[in-house]
């Protein structure tokens, strides 16, 4: 390259800088919005963090590496990364989570009210189904590696069907899919027992055991 | 207005409305969407019945003037105008549903997948409820004229708080909202009783009760 | 159940509650977002109340329960639930309010701009209409019980077509549907007649008539 | 490069197309869904166009090149490149028209539905306002270059305000805006005179000259 | 009119006011959403300035009046009116931007993450193409008046093909579509080149030099 | 329970199972929407396969169990869960894939330009990155375990950073995500290379080596 081009170039660039450090920092909007949980949530997620505070540290969530304590009575547990967990996700219509199911453990029926969920098997083997609308039901046993879809807001469960622990991947199609389980719904919080002996048919004695077993009151 | 300008006005009116009627018929796309439910359902809903086949009777509905037929286990009836009974609503993000409770009666707890609930009590008395994510529960007396909504996903239920035939209506943010009925999904299918009693935590003696109750075999 | 187990499973609650209120709080996120009508809207709606400040009063309405005033020149009174007056409804999608027509009365032709709306007659009788892009009209005459929906921004009307006064519970695909009333447009604010004729093609006597009755100037 | 590396890159290029082929095949999906006119519309656009028979002619329209024809009552013409005529933009959430306003003319006052629009004038001089649900207005005159936007389901409208044609390229936020020219909404069709007269407040001599002027019946 | 009638109208006059202005600032919420800028954006935009102090000026741009400067190394300049500069169209689903292209230069290949692009012609000619996922190519030449649409998230490029400076007005289905230009993405930041070299293909000696043409490092 | 109540159950359920068969089948509609991959996709989706013939094994998919093919020219692969290949997410906002980078093996640049993209570390050590419309680059290096999440439309990249395979699960926010591979796009097509020059700064003889090394012709 000649020396006069070089130059021309070099001048060149004078007027280029300017031109796209404007133009770029002025269309810079939506790449991303990584969840200030500080801020007062929206219907469409919470504000966004700064981009001068944003670092790749952002981006990047450790808490699925681990797996999750299955000591308890479902002997299973769901580790979120849900907005909530990892705030990079706020806006971008995805999170996960990492579900670990000790032999004998159980993911008690639950819906996602906002999310349909994608899980794949790594390790282990898990039987998991779901039911609709129409009061049909699809379940199957997966293993290490096959994948399984439960579309929005409806019940499903996953249960270990093997003898070592189970682990999955779950994603879903929300940063905050929520997560109502149930019998939790049912027998762990105070909603009188008369009540909710009218809204689903279980006699009182059955009730009162598991608002014992799981917490509940009323 | 002197006879000249009519002149000139009836011949602008030949332009006129060879342009309207060109630009009109070109444009005209998107107002509505009437369901054609013989077509083949797409995730965003039918297929458009042609406009020419559409008249006015299309966007009416008069099933929801009579009362639902609430001489049943549960004492009520839910009447839908859903996409499928009102195929006018297709695509257009709202439906509803007349809700009948006679004294006695309940809509069990239930679930609507895809859709945020909005009920207007319009006679008697109704003692109503959801349970959210985090476990809290919200409920409450409704009177006639008294308004509630129901976040989308979440277990409620509706239940004749007085002496006289309750009757509701009740709106949805979805011409498809689904409804997942707790007990009928837990009870009223071929799901094994081993595996529902895992996944709620309830005896096996009750799952079996209610099976035979419900409807359900297995 | 023998002693032992009791105890494993008591010890397991201790595990047990610690894992499930740790997991529900931080999944915790968009089952709901009870707008908080003091803070900055966004084009998502309201920013969310406090999930503790929430009570079940919040879901609830009343306001729909007493019938509108009509002693007024359209003899009609629409009372509106939308997020502003109702705020729980912040991003559910959806939003009612009441109609009350006396007879003679009318609410004039009208468009809601982002949102469709369902119609329920609970009293009276009711004509109703509305016009397409396609410059189609469709108009009917419902009773009691009747339901029409009327698609996103289309031009509609509702009249009272018998002897007594007319109530709808009409519902919306939004919280904020919007309502810009034609003839309140056209003659009710400070828009400078010539220009009103110019795009309407009314001409100048009638357009000041107008302005007087509905309350415009220029 | 050594001959040997030369060798092993081309073996792998078999492996590797084979490879990409494949997956870059299967992936195909949704980068863009030409509409097929002659498919049933669903309420997100029309059927894709099969990609083989797709070409770079699809994604070009020459339609707005020409002026449109002004020769009419209003003296200004709308050209659409809406789906129905562009078919390329079915999905893609965008369309564009093309404004030709003679001196003198005005499009009258209307609303897009289902759409907010973006003009920017391209020739001339535009007088332009909307009017809001609060009834609030908002016009002002434009110049060459000027831009201005009209928020979605507003009546708003474009009046000539110079001495030459003005031009102007306005695009939407959807392929399918719609369009509702208020006075042909209600002078141009055949919804009876009274029934005008009763939604709008307007007389019935008006009601019915502007019937004649505008085509409408009854 | 007779008198007594007049004096009705004005009585009624009373209610009707107190009852329009009730009504219609009660449900004004969601017209339009001018950005406040200074606020903290959400995933859905930025937070409403306050309608009282919103006027004409707020939807009205000029800035794409002016061309933009093209003496840089591409000899071309993108005018944005996207929401951070015409805070107008927050949350509207659109946006605009102008384009000018001098003889000789080149728009290089680059992506809107988050919207498909309308593009017409307002001047000269231009070379325009974009690239698929399944890797087919789209490319033409359009004169003044021509349109072309690029889907949401391609690679596209824009090329001066004539002797004059080309001009464009392009529309986009977002406030904030983003603007990512390949090669300063690649060559004008500090990504190790080693790390380019890997996931590009591109040879050391390439990538340095547009390294330093570009203004990058590493 | 007397032995009347029973007979009394066992009418109720005659009338109730009717009710319920009737209301569920009735409201059936949008739970999911399996796609019809031989019907004619929408921008929504493909359409959907009649429920009746929708079984368990259409929501499992065992594509993702096993490892891709390294032996290619970039020592990875990639295996698609999309919409095509698992017909079950479509209309679900959701999709995976699995990748497997050996060592010394990458996943060049590239974007989705329909979704967001959440990774997560089955196995292995994986160096990846992006880049954002303001020219900033996030990049890391992920342990076992580690999650990183990829904003939509923006250019990334992995790269196996350790001596052992490594393995990741991704998933999408959308069952269509795209995949745009730059050095594909642009060397691996009949793109004149004249234009690729032109759009990219990269030097001719770079170009052409390029060309022949991925494919393209031109």
């Amino acid at each position: 390259m000649a020396q006069r081009t070089r130059k021309t170039i070099f001048i060149s660039l004078l007027f280029f800088f300017f031109f796209f450090i404007f133009m770029l920092s002025g269309t810079m909007a939506q790449d991303f919005c990584v969840g200030d949980l500080s801020g007062a949530q929206t219907p469409a997620g919470f504000p966004c963090k700064k981009v001068a505070q944003v670092t790749v540290s952002d981006f990047v969530f450790s808490g699925l590496a681990k797996a999750g304590n299955t000591s308890n009575i479902i002997k299973a547990a769901v580790t979120p990364a849900f907005v909530n967990q990892f705030p990079a996700v706020n806006g971008l219509g995805i999170s996960a989570a990492r579900l670990d199911i000790a032999p004998g453990g159980v993911v008690p029926l639950h819906t996602h009210p906002a999310a349909s969920e994608f899980l794949v098997v790594t390790q282990g083997t898990i039987a998991a189904g779901f039911i609709t609308s129409s009061n049909d039901v699809y379940y199957t046993t997966l293993r290490k590696g096959d994948a399984m879809v439960f579309p929005q807001g409806l019940l499903h469960y996953q249960i270990n069907a093997g003898g070592v622990t189970a682990v999955a991947i779950v994603s879903f199609s929300s940063p905050s899919p929520g997560l109502q389980i149930t019998p939790i719904a049912l027998f762990g919080n105070d909603l009188p027992s008369a009540l909710v002996e009218a809204v689903t048919f279980l006699d009182d004695a059955e009730v009162k055991r598991l608002k014992k077993v799981l917490g509940g009151s009323g």
